[in-house]
């Protein structure tokens, strides 16, 4: 009104507004185009990918950003003759199609201009890439434009890599200031070695931000929901979002199809590779990871992904259950012409067990299972909230939005399923989600649909309101350099880290086979305890007789019934180890009864984490209260040191019990930030405190190992400290790594009231049979030393079986040397 | 056979036989005889009990006892006239019943036998009581039977037992050889000290092992199944019965009466004390209790009650939810002739949340919950196991025997509710339980009748094959001695210890009105996070305004806008303390990142709590792994002490976060049996330990408190130790017990980078006031001499607000002192 105001006094002016405008509008035109050019080139334009998401992907992106500054080329890249790709390229061209709210004039018309800049070209040698970087250097120059970048997708596979790397490395890089993106598609890798390889030849020929890994899943609308979601509800979920809130998370892949027609990639690869490494394992990294103040940077979403990484507790083989559709061995011989005993031990489902070691998700279940030829086809990502309610009305009048009583979940439902679509999924007792209203709308009624145990009607539920192809959703992210939707080197090494263990130990298993479809039953459910998987229901045949079925009792021999001259009572290993437990609380009841107090010295190393599980999960009635825990000895390494007995310790019993903090005796080997110095006396430090605590230095319960070389405690025959003498505590030097040692001295150990040896493994047979026949040379077998000094010496239980010493509890055995003398 | 071939060779031997038979069949008679006379006295038999139960249940004894050796005599007893008392008990003899298996001509014979042997009898002075006692003797003598015993059931209220005790003790034992049982009715005392006055005195009149305390819960059908269930089933529940297993345990009893007509005792006493403290908690015990050997051992099976009662965690005025009906003061003012104006405190509903702390149940939360007005009358126990399975078909394909994802539940179903009979409930996925078959048989089917989430069709469910009432169960007990059906004074005082305290603390609590019956809806609900209970639905306003209603901001008022010369920002307490601990894991984080640790310094007392709290349960990214946590003071008490520090630290902070053990450092005050001894130099090797571990003994944070005394660590100004010279860690002399102190000194705790101090509470509003404006003065106000060496001081946050230190977190301030230092 003003402006007017002021023209209309002044009319010549109007006159040069117009002229300022006019010259303003040029310059943002000049601008627009000076966003400059991006040359798209699809390397394995011909392929299925290609065919059925790459081309249109990359129509959207031309519908998304034309008219935004930017001008296009899309070179569609193969090894077939010109006249065949332009062919083909020509007729998926045709294909191609608008959204619904585009009218099919318009969409022609774009389509017609997109037609135009699509060429097909033949890329095999360097020459070739060569004439594409001054095809496209021409065309620029002819059209006075600016290079913005050049994108190459890499829809091939990835023994071609390589080759296709290297060539655009060194001869087809755009010009200074513009940049160049590669896009990789999976499998990146079969394991951490591979992966690792690639990724370095890769990095040899790009630098990391120009790299762009394609997990598809990570454009799946849910899954790219995920974080957004739990940016917009933080106030709802800051409270809910940790392990005091959740129950459990479950992330699901399940498919109808098999493998058919695709055995020879599905034999190298299996299941855990094919889906859980990468999509599922994405996706628990998006469900886990602390949410960063900015969800929108790319930077930060990425490292708190990687600390996600850091916090996930290795797998083992108790971690996974495998299974096998009956069909599958039978495909693989068809079509890769396997002989007729042929069984291959490929996995085609997989459950897994995942724990994450920080103080949000510790001891929370998150369960990852995919699987073909199951009984439908659907994905999700279900965080299942506690029930920490009571209601006090009958169930009958419980109302879905008010009872707490009733399950609350969070779903982020991928697709297909009886949904039939992506959504997200709260329910209503939970709070009312906040959704980007443009992009999401609720769900309509469908009466008769149970989710998760409940009717729709429970949830508050949104669908996208354009569903859109995770391709086209990733091609879009490319453009605009959103790394965070894509898989860094350091990702991508960090789920191969995690996955590979677990991978390697789980080769040689057999997987349970199933009938496939709605036939499964119940069989392929699992149960998890503790870190434990396994299937709910028993079964005791294994149809498939594969390489790493597990030892037969017939394998072993029994070593011989007496030991050391004295009566042996033979039992199975399990059971062993849960009399000497038994026998080890008992000692522990009587000793608290008659003198307020246990003194148990124990041990490191592998053996005796059986015992210990046993100890912390089934002996409920062990006055943990009043036990004081010394060491029996310790490696010169820091007490956090993963080979420190002390960290053992702490990792297999410690953390299950309550034993007060002060009555915990580690090793002092760790003073004034030396290792098992002299002259800090740590020693004689740790012998003061025995004599202060322990009556008599006399300890209630020793429990020691044997080595093959006969040591003991870390008293080694080539080591003469601590053997005799007064010492009660003493530093010696171990034949292996890490070589020194703090241990209890023979004497001392002598003084307890009972001492019991643990024994494990087939390694240690010839030991244990020759210890059974020396006599009292503890010089040489310091194990053969072991005489406490009062009472009645009985080797109480044997060695019935010996096997490999792997990390299995399986057929290990133990043996107990128990001093039977009064107690005072 | 043998013997008859025997007998054919020499016939005159069967005459002998038959001699000898007729003999043993003699002395067989005599010894039934032998059994005795039991004489019961039924103290009240005129009062509701007595009609109700008490006869009904003498009458059942002595159809089952009849026969067995013993001779009867039935004593009902009261202060009515003889006559009027006469007349009652005919009446009430006319209508006693037998069991459905006895014919009516038996039944009217067996019950004119018992009328003939009971009469009634004027029992008031102690000449009754001695003339009774004569009775029973010359009948004796007239009838030549030798005295098996005497029972007195003593249901009469309680301001009555003391001289009844007393005669009976005087005037009426039995004669030697005989025993004497007397069975008492609740209520046991009003609490602990009004139970243990009871208990003294009665004590003073019958030994232990006479007294037999009836809670008619343990004689219902279902409550006293629960041992031998567990029992009969240990195989099955050995692996299940423990916290790895379950999810939660309830213990409900819902009436749908209300305490219309019983006011007047029903003020006194109130929900818990009416219920929970009895009923509910014995239920609790025989759940949560270890299982002895032998299931039948009296004697055992009360030692492991008492374990469990010692294992109960202490309640506190956050584990419960109060409820009262909003009929009820109206009820109360009607009966009791209250004024207009009175409003009761008494709770007709509780919700109470008990913990126990061993390893069997460590974290599993226990509900118990009764009410009156609610909207159904039932009782149960449910024992609610965690689903720890996924199963891998769509949940309409789950079959209940075989699903391991539908709920797995035991229910003691005790009575009344929908299945209106008692009831063992087993979920097949579970196991099949195994009952006595003679007593328990299986529940016929019931289409359409759910239970618990699910329909009857999916447990195993069993019912008494002859549903009993609980007194003659518990009367049956008595006869036979079974102690373990009753009440011991130690597990009566125990369960006073238990809820008294929460009772004192709740004495002035306003409880939630509610409607009453169906019209509850959710309003009664509640919830449980970590040992809080609350409702879950919010409500504002507080309908009564009771006694106990927490001050509101406005009773406050703000202290000052400056503190010691700076800027003070003003925020409520909570605010403050979420600050705070953001500042410490914000100066944390910054540590680690820098140095690779971080090293903390903590004061004791109740005032850190919340801070310790919040940084527990709200700070995930904390990296407690890399944190060492120091003490600033400690007391000079074992460090197991409830009054240590340590203590204090270890049961708020330590044992929920994962600091490694080698990083805690404890105050070594307690060193070779001894606390604080000079000589042992405790304050010295603390000293070496800081010197070595934390770099230039400057820690990165001290949390200070100050008392009202304006001492700060333990520092006071009575104790010139530690406020100058190069001492790091002294002993030192507090004003209040325990004298003896370990305490960091005022230069050491000066060299921090940071020092932040904590007041809370009214009491402290004076010294803090007096502080402001000090100068400094450590001599006199040892909190003055905190003046970190370099940098600014800047006092941050302020008090806004004080109020009594209670317990509760409400008004509680916080103030900061934050030395803003360059941190190298």
């Amino acid at each position: 009104m003003l402006a007017e105001l002021y023209f209309k006094r002044r009319p010549g002016w109007w006159k040069m507004l117009a002229v300022a405008m006019y010259m303003a509008l040029l310059a943002c035109l000049q601008a627009q185009e000076l966003q400059g050019h991006v040359s798209i080139i699809l390397l394995g334009a011909t392929g299925d990918l290609a065919k059925k998401y790459l081309w249109q992907g990359l129509f959207q992106l031309y519908l998304d950003e034309v008219g935004k500054g930017y001008s296009f080329s899309f070179h569609g890249a193969a090894l077939t003759s010109t006249k065949q790709g332009q062919e083909f390229i020509a007729k998926v061209l045709e294909s191609l199609s608008c959204p619904e709210d585009v009218a099919p004039g318009r969409c022609a018309e774009l389509r017609g201009q997109f037609q135009q800049l699509s060429q097909y070209r033949h890329l095999r040698t360097s020459e070739d890439y060569m004439a594409l970087s001054k095809d496209i250097e021409a065309q620029l120059q002819h059209r006075g434009l600016r290079e913005a970048g050049r994108i190459f997708y890499f829809s091939v596979p990835p023994f071609a890599y390589a080759d296709i790397a290297r060539n655009i490395n060194s001869s087809c890089r755009p010009g200074p200031g513009a940049w160049l993106r590669v896009v990789l598609e999976k499998p990146f890798g079969h394991d951490h070695l591979s992966a690792q390889q690639l990724a370095t030849e890769l990095g040899s020929f790009f630098q990391e931000k120009e790299m762009y890994r394609v997990d598809h899943y990570l454009g799946k609308q849910a899954v790219a929901q995920i974080l957004p979601f739990r940016d917009q509800n933080r106030k709802a979920l800051d409270g809910l979002w940790n392990r005091h809130h959740v129950e459990r998370v479950e992330i699901i892949m399940k498919e109808t199809v098999d493998a058919e027609g695709r055995t020879s990639f599905y034999e190298e690869y299996g299941v855990i590779r094919d889906v859980l490494q990468n999509h599922l394992t994405e996706v628990l990294t998006l469900v886990a990871m602390e949410l960063p103040h900015d969800v929108s940077s790319s930077e930060a979403v990425l490292r708190h992904k990687l600390q996600a990484f850091r916090a996930l507790r290795g797998l083992q083989k108790g971690s996974a259950v495998l299974g096998q559709y009956q069909a599958y061995s039978e495909q693989v011989r068809r079509e890769q012409r396997k002989p007729d005993g042929f069984h291959s031990l490929t996995p085609t489902f997989a459950g897994i067990l995942v724990h994450m070691d920080n103080l949000r998700w510790e001891g929370i279940p998150f369960l990852l299972m995919s699987g073909k030829a199951l009984d439908e086809r659907v994905g999700y990502v279900r965080i299942l909230f506690r029930n920490q309610a009571y209601c006090a009305q009958n169930e009958k009048r419980w109302v879905a939005d008010q009872s707490q009583c009733l399950p609350r979940q969070i779903i982020f439902y991928i697709g297909h399923g009886e949904l039939g679509s992506p959504a997200v999924l709260v329910s209503q007792n939970l709070f009312r989600p906040s959704l980007p209203s443009k992009s999401w709308k609720e769900v309509e009624g469908r009466p008769g649909l149970h989710l998760f145990g409940r009717p729709l009607s429970d949830y508050y539920a949104y669908s996208p309101v354009r569903e859109q192809d995770a391709y086209s959703v990733l091609i879009s992210h490319i453009f605009h350099g959103r790394k965070d939707s894509f898989i860094t080197t350091e990702n991508l090494l960090a789920s191969w880290v995690f996955w590979t263990p677990l991978l390697d130990s789980l080769a040689h298993e057999v997987p349970r086979l199933y009938p496939g479809g709605t036939e499964n039953g119940h069989l392929l459910d699992f149960e998890f305890s503790g870190t434990q998987l396994r299937f709910s229901q028993q079964q005791l045949e294994q149809l498939v007789p594969g390489p790493g079925s597990a030892p037969k009792p017939s394998d072993f021999q029994v070593l011989q019934a007496k030991y050391r001259e004295s009566p042996l009572i033979s039992a199975w290993p399990e059971e062993l180890i849960a009399k000497l437990a038994e026998d080890i609380e008992a000692t522990a009841v009587r000793a608290v009864q008659r003198f307020g107090e246990f003194h148990l010295a124990l041990s490191g190393g592998s053996s005796p984490v059986p015992l210990f599980e046993q100890l912390a999960t089934r002996h409920y009635g062990f006055p943990w209260a009043h036990t004081h825990l010394w060491l029996v000895d310790e490696r010169c390494v820091p007490l956090r040191d993963p080979e420190s007995n002390f960290q053992g310790l702490q990792a297999h019993l410690l953390q299950h019990v309550r034993v007060p903090h002060y009555n915990v005796h580690p090793m002092p080997v760790h003073l004034h930030q030396r290792l098992c110095a002299e002259e800090d006396r740590g020693a004689q430090m740790y012998a003061s405190e025995i004599s202060a605590l322990v009556t008599n230095s006399s300890f209630d319960l020793v429990l020691l190992g044997m080595g093959m070389d006969g040591h003991t405690a870390s008293l080694f025959p080539q080591s003469p400290a601590g053997l005799e003498g007064t010492q009660l505590v003493v530093l010696t030097r171990s034949p292996s790594k890490p070589h020194e040692r703090m241990s209890l001295s023979l004497p001392l150990i002598n003084r307890a009231r009972k001492v019991a040896v643990l024994v494990m493994g087939r390694m240690k047979r010839e030991i244990t049979m020759l210890v059974s026949r020396v006599g009292h040379e503890p010089k040489k077998w310091p194990i053969s030393g072991v005489l406490p000094s009062s009472g009645q010496l009985v080797w109480k239980d044997p060695v019935k079986s010996f096997c490999d010493g792997d990390t299995s509890f399986v057929g290990r055995a133990v043996m107990e040397v128990v001093q039977t003398i009064q107690v005072l």
